[in-house]
């Protein structure tokens, strides 16, 4: 049996509000500027995506992705400052939890 | 936002092994000598702890919980060595797992 320990971390209030999923769209939000084209690259449904954004812009106090309608492009999204700060701390959190996992693996008995 | 951080961790090899709910049934197990027992206080179906039971023990090279069947009280359950082994080593490393989310709530941007 090669056995190792795997898990998920994530932050809550009342609500599931910033996990490894919501991480990985705000990156794809942040690269591409749009809601619709980061749901695409997680082959998730646009609704699906706005309804994320929307769960972390009411829960947090400061939103956390920014929303322009119309325009030539059609409207965009950009990650605030404040989403900004909890994306760079959840990346340092997983991997901090990612090394507690391998750490732990290592003391697995036999 | 009173915001804190959750999670889960489970040993697993191609499958899941070992979880909290894996671990509270073998606990059960370990104080009423029952899988049925066990299964009532988890408010859990037999089928379910059986098959729970039966994915440790399949995975395992040695069984974790032995059965016996017939005899006046119509049969019993015990966590053998090797499930309290790996219900020793569980229970230390999910304590640690709670002391790493605490220490990490207490590190999260205001």
């Amino acid at each position: 049996m090669n056995l190792r320990i795997n898990g998920r971390i994530w932050l809550e209030a009342d609500d599931r509000f910033f996990g490894v999923g919501r991480m990985e769209l705000l990156e794809h939000i942040q690269q591409t500027g749009s809601i619709n084209q980061a749901a695409k690259a997680m082959k998730m449904s646009y609704k699906r995506a706005w309804d994320l954004v929307q769960s972390m812009n009411t829960q947090a106090a400061t939103p956390l992705v920014s929303t322009q309608t119309g325009g030539e492009k059609g409207g965009g999204a950009i990650v605030t400052e404040e989403g900004l700060k909890y994306l760079d701390h959840f990346r340092g959190l997983q991997e901090r939890f990612l090394a507690f996992l391998e750490q732990e693996t290592r003391q697995l008995p036999d």
